[in-house]
Order: structure tokens, then C-alpha cells, then sequence
């Protein structure tokens, strides 16, 4: 009996790691999630995945061969296989691909989380048929994945793709890289609540967001109050449109892609986000770029994107090898 | 007895159309130059280019074979073989390759001059090893050719790479492309001469240059002012700088480059241009990208950019087709 291909995609997180076996059209066969233990090595993470893929896939392995393990993880570097100084683990650097290499001797590849998104969108989304693309991962911070020439751009050190960390204001809000003015402090779930509360300094208005602690705002409670015609809100959301709408509008002149896909939390708020964004991206565009590209959510938005990516990473690594 | 293989590469320009045999090792054979006569169509000079190119071959042709033709023209898209709009020629849109391959049953490449000049500097230039680097022509514009995973970005419909015209500051200065705030409208020899404009408005400083009408200024004047320790002059410069170095760090975020190479006119002024770029690359930049990527004079500078790095784009045509 033939059995069917499937790949392993892994993705790692500050709290727990995620994996699922996924068979080549992207149907999640099974799969498990552990504590990440973050201050825990890398290696005894990696050894406690070893033992959950071994007991997960005992019944699978008559019905199912594996091919390969893709992992998506924070400050994952493609070409060295590490991770490197992720902002929630106790890791400084980890060749992560070499720590799975010692239980599987079969292609493994890692990539960071909106990387992984992006290929996950070529291999089983919305972005097929499409070589030249970038998805935005809209979270607690803004990630990107870059696809030129049908290839994701991870840049001469591996760690390419970065739009979070361009800038908008120079000098503008601090960030946690380490620089101010960073995109993701303006353009992501957390960069919507801080143009709430620079909003509510700055006017006068009623808004129910003025009864909300800071550290307690939420990108859902300010889109709640977007709906109910809080100004505040919309004011927010209209900026934060702004924000991402001409950044993505120097990404287009510079990588003119057929489509950006938006991911994510703040994508939820729906129109509220995409209105706005659809129309600074297309006044900051050069004319003869306009009406090129699209806007759309993610064509993985309700799945689980961050195992299906890392998944097709490896499918992709297998594909240059001739093996899928 | 085996003939050498050259290319032929030409520029299209809004004066003059220029052309040279280039042997593989990047030396120039023997050239030409015909007067462009943009209010003439694009068939009359192809013409008058086979001509001449007949004409200058014929003693060549016992030792030399022509092995294809590669063209840089403004607002050239490669993938359709077409000059479309072009700012300087009456031409609307032209199909150039199709009517070069009227008189020539051989590979015929198109881009931009900036992206030519970025495959010269891969294929004779500074960039030979590199895969991930940008080139950026300082002249009149500012043009830039992007090199990811060791191809040109062209993106989904041949026209991207257009770096001249990302955003420097929301409703800034009026640019030719027909919005406001264009990195070319500050980074540029045009821009260096607008800053210059500017800082005479703001400040009250005696300087040389207010003796120079606004439209007889040039970048060349500015050079030599700053050199004397004029201060609007080194301002100018620090400012331009500045927005280059700010919009060069965006790009880097986005492509991880090895390096950035760059070329023309205000090039000349050496450090005046490079020392505050560099400076403010860094300062824009992620920590984790800084020290990562060179900022460098092009390795063609004293050359003859615009045939090399039109004949460069065909040979990386016969590269892929495995005939070179």
C-alpha cells in the first residue's frame, strides 16, 4: 500500500509549541501542543517534541510516511537553522534544525512566523498562482513575508522581510528593537491602542475608551467602539490605516507585488482596518502603480497558519529537490 | 578559426541613443552614438540604430559574433519588451524588442537604466559574488535596481524597484511622477539643489549660493560651496543624506542587502554624500541590521554604465538559456 506523504509543521512560541502532520493539500491530519517551559534549554523543548511526534504518529506511521519538518519560530534564521536572541525564551542562539536533525534525518527547515505565513499562503492560500506577493501578519507586532520571483526574500543574513521596522516617524514611539518610529508601533494591535490613548491626549471628545487602563486596552475593545461610532476609535483605526497604507505603498513601489494579504488579530476588525488602509496605500502610490495590487485578508485567515506555514516551508525545500 | 562572443548593449536616451560591442570580460569593442530625435517614431530609430550597427560591425564581423542585444530606456518594462510613457520621447507605447528582432534573430532584453545598472554591477561591476544587493543612480532622478536571491526584482508587472519614489514625507515636495514627497524630490542632484532652496528660505546665513538663480543651480555648485565650507551647503548635504539614509535603511529592513552601491553625478562628491547617508543608514536601522550592509561607490563609476549594463542584461538572459 502506498502510503500518503505528509510533512510535520511546527511553530514555536513563547508560551507553547504547536505541530500538526499535514498532508500535501494542506488538511491537518493531527497534531499536539506542549508548554514551551521558556526558560527550559532548547534541547529539552525539542526533546519533549521528539516524544510527542513519536506517541502522536505511532497510529499514523501505517497510513502516513513523513517527508520533512518545518518550524516556524521568533529570530528564525533560514540559512543557519537558528533561532537567535527570540524576544520571549531564555535561548540566546539554538541551531534549532540541527536539534530536530538529531532524532529525523530529514529535510528541516525554519523560518520566522510571517516568513512561514507568506510561503504558507503560496503553498496552501490564497497566493497559488501568484510570484510576486507579500503578507502582513497584523498581531501584537507587524511581521512580513516578501515573495519575489516566486522565492521569499530572507536577504543576504536571513533575516530580510522587516517591515515592521521601517520607519514612519523618525523619532516617533519607542520600539522594542531598540530604534522609534518603527511601523509595528503604529500598525499593529498594540500600535492601535497607542494612537488611542496619543488620541485621547490630544482631544477633548467623550469616549468610552477613556474608562479603559492603558495596559488594559485591546484592539477587540477598540474595534467594539469603532462599531458603536465612538470617534476616538475611528479616528484610530483611520490612522492606523494611514500608517500601513503608506508603507505598504513604498513595499508596492519597491516589490510590486500582485497582492498583500493581511493577517491576524486586527484583521478580525475587518473593514474597519482594510478601508482605510486600501485608501492611503493608494494615494501614496506612484500613479502608474495604482489599482495594481491588491488588498485582501489572508486566504488561511480562520486556519491554523502558523502549522501550516512552518509545514509549508519543508514542502517547499522538498519541491527545489525534486521530491514533492 | 572561433569567433569571440559580444553582446550589444544600448541606452535609449531622451538625447541621445548610444551603443557598444561588449566582449564577456566587460571591455568595450567599439561604440556608437545617433541623436535620439524623440519627436520621431520609435521605428525610425531602430532603423537608423540597425544601420549603424550593421555599419560598425562589418570590419568586426570576421573576429566577433553577436550574440544578443540588451537595451536600457526609461520607463522600460522587461517583461513586455515595451518603453511606455516615457518622459523624454514622444512615444506613448513602443514594443522595442519586437522591433529590434525585426533586423536581429537573437536574444533582445529590456529594463530600466537603473535596473541595467544593477545587473552591470553584478555581471562586470563590484557585485560579481553578491546575490542581495541594490544599486541606486544619483543623477536628475533617482533610479535603483534591486538584486534579491541573485535576480532583478522586476515584480508582478516589470515596473518595480522604484525606490525614487517612496515616501519621505507625506505631502512634501511636488514630484514628475505626479504625487508629493518622493525620496527623488529630496535624494537626488535636483534635490540636493531643492534643499539648498529651501535652507536659503529658513535660514538668514550669507552663502555663496544665494548669488544663483534656482534654475541655474547645480549639484556641482553645491559640491564646490560645501568643499569651501559654505554651511547651506553642508546642510544641503547633510539633509539629503539624511533622506537617503533614512529611505536606504527601509530598504535594507525589507531586503537585507550585502551591499548598497552607488552611482552618478552626485556620487562625484564623494564623502559629502556618502558620510551622512552612512551615518543616518545606521541610525535608521534595526539594531540587529546595523554593521551588516556596505554603502559603496559603484565598481563602474569611470565606466561606461549604461551600454555595460545594457549589454549585462542579456547576457544574464544567455546565462539562464545556458549559452553564455
Amino acid at each position: 500500500m502506498n502510503k500518503t506523504p505528509v510533512t510535520l509543521g511546527m511553530d514555536i512560541g513563547g508560551t507553547n509549541t504547536v505541530f500538526s502532520f499535514i498532508d500535501f493539500e494542506g488538511n491537518e491530519i493531527k497534531g499536539d501542543r506542549l508548554p514551551t517551559r521558556s526558560h527550559e534549554p532548547a534541547e529539552e523543548l525539542i526533546r519533549r517534541v521528539h516524544e510527542s511526534i513519536e506517541s502522536n504518529f505511532k497510529n499514523l506511521a501505517g497510513s502516513y510516511e513523513l517527508k520533512g519538518i518545518g518550524i516556524g519560530a521568533p529570530n528564525a534564521n533560514y540559512y543557519r537553522g537558528t533561532v537567535e536572541h527570540p524576544p520571549n525564551l531564555d535561548w540566546e542562539i539554538v541551531n534549532v534544525v540541527a536539534l530536530m536533525k538529531r532524532y529525523y534525518d530529514l529535510p528541516v527547515a525554519i523560518t520566522n512566523d510571517a516568513n512561514a505565513a507568506a510561503i504558507g499562503e503560496k503553498i496552501y492560500g490564497a497566493a497559488r498562482e501568484m510570484n510576486d506577493f507579500i503578507v502582513i501578519t497584523l498581531g501584537t507586532g507587524l511581521g512580513s513575508g516578501i515573495v519575489v520571483n516566486g522565492e521569499l526574500v530572507y536577504g543576504s543574513d536571513g533575516f530580510a522581510g522587516e517591515l515592521g521596522h521601517t520607519i514612519v516617524e523618525p523619532g516617533g514611539r519607542q520600539c522594542g528593537c531598540g530604534k522609534r518610529g518603527c511601523l509595528e508601533t503604529y500598525a499593529s494591535a498594540t500600535g492601535l491602542c497607542r494612537t488611542v490613548g496619543a488620541l485621547l491626549a490630544r482631544e477633548m471628545k467623550d469616549s468610552r475608551l477613556r474608562q479603559v487602563a492603558p495596559a488594559d486596552l485591546t484592539s477587540k475593545q477598540v474595534a467594539e467602539a469603532a462599531l458603536a461610532g465612538d470617534s476616538i476609535a475611528l479616528t484610530a483605526f483611520e490612522e492606523t490605516g494611514r500608517c500601513l497604507g503608506m508603507k505598504l505603498a513604498d513595499a508596492v513601489t519597491v516589490t510590486s507585488p500582485e497582492a498583500i494579504f493581511l493577517f491576524g488579530g486586527l484583521v478580525k476588525s475587518g473593514k474597519l482596518i482594510f478601508e482605510p488602509s486600501r485608501k492611503y496605500l493608494d494615494e501614496f502610490l506612484p500613479p502608474m502603480f495604482r489599482g495594481n495590487v491588491q488588498l485582501l485578508p489572508s486566504g488561511l485567515q480562520d486556519k491554523n497558519i502558523a502549522v501550516l506555514g512552518a509545514s509549508a516551508l519543508v514542502v517547499r525545500e522538498l519541491e527545489k529537490k525534486g521530491n514533492a
